[in-house]
């Protein structure tokens, strides 16, 4: 599930894929995590399923409030951004407002859920150990542990690849972003008065997408230094 | 010393401390991260107490392991950012670099405190509640998990505050930024030549500042269209 929900993440920082079609990465984007959602559904039954079959009761823990409202606020988070930023209807200012609150929503659920497998995994080696205890440190208890040092590690890192501004996708040629999703008859037109020679541009769009990425970079050290 | 650390987090985010002097601010942030620290080391060390008093073996929880990773890694950023960005001998360039490491590697041990605080609360409602045991949801149960869950709400918010860009302190002038710290009298003298006539410059500082926060933010819209 992590993994997955990481891969969703960083889908658009991986810059072999900055090629590919906008319109392609977020159906990889959304597809990802929608795999990821229905993973988390599952595991969430399976664990009802598993208390009720030991007659244990359900959603008494700390770890079972914040995972559900986690997973709750994915699957809002996942039909919010299927409707705005998928369906072609939402206008480009609702896109813009939305965006950056759709990125932190995303970084701070898969926050909140490595939290909540952290607090899993420490209920789980506690109740799970009894003969050695876990307080003993057998294997098995210093093996979870490490497996949970490397989940907080993994995490830092998807996290940092999520927020380096030299990762992120460049931006389209300015004229198709100006433009409402679907247009193209008009659309071509558009274009054509905005760069004087729409085919010329086209060949060079390699080189604009490396020219874009330096112009984020070039942002971005601004945006730094004025946090000195 | 959740509150404290978070304080020191967002003291450069309050806009009514933008007129006060870098310096001053700067030396607020490490101010309150130092009591932040040793707050820590205290509860730390109390906490090694508690064991050995009731002969309960250290350091075998994955909350301790993460716990005093985070303790570490806060010491380093303290002593690391004390050196770079408040004592004057490191070189712009310098600070520059490692300035957008410091903001990921405060804002990572931010999240992580409150991951291990969490599994804190989930460990000792396990072992304090016996009688009615954790499962069987009596009120303290109840109310911890409520505060373990305005502990994430909380830091979700701090972490909010921390990354809108709008909310970012202003730069100061252009010819401040460009002059290594303590360089006061060959400072002036670049400076005038920088802006012809820092006089009137000085005076209009708090306009300057607002000019600054709207590039901030014109900066930052740039940035976020070129993320959809």
């Amino acid at each position: 599930l992590v993994s997955v929900l990481s891969s969703a993440l960083i889908v658009y920082r991986l810059p072999w894929t900055w090629k590919c079609s906008k319109l392609l990465m977020k159906c990889i984007h959304a597809g990802l995590n929608t795999v990821a959602m229905i993973l988390a559904i599952v595991s969430v039954v399976a664990a009802f399923e598993y208390h009720n079959a030991r007659n244990i009761p359900n959603m008494y823990s700390l770890h079972s409030w914040i995972g559900l409202t986690a997973v709750i606020f994915y699957c809002l988070q996942l039909f919010l951004g299927f409707a705005v930023f998928l369906l072609p209807f939402a206008p480009l200012r609702l896109r813009a407002a939305l965006m950056p609150i759709h990125v932190y929503s995303g970084l701070t659920i898969f926050a909140t859920v490595i939290a909540t497998a952290l607090m899993g995994i420490t209920e789980k080696l506690i109740f799970a150990l009894q003969n050695p205890a876990y307080s003993a440190s057998p294997p098995e208890a210093i093996f979870v542990n490490c497996l949970g040092l490397l989940l907080i590690i993994f995490g830092a890192l998807i996290l940092w690849m999520a927020s380096r501004p030299h990762w992120k996708r460049p931006p389209e040629e300015n004229a198709k972003v100006l433009l409402p999703a679907g247009g193209t008859s008009e659309g071509t037109e558009a274009e054509s008065t905005m760069t004087d020679g729409s085919n010329a541009d086209r060949s060079d769009l390699r080189i604009n997408s490396e020219a874009a990425r330096k112009q984020n970079l070039k942002l971005d050290e601004a945006g730094q230094r004025s946090t000195m």
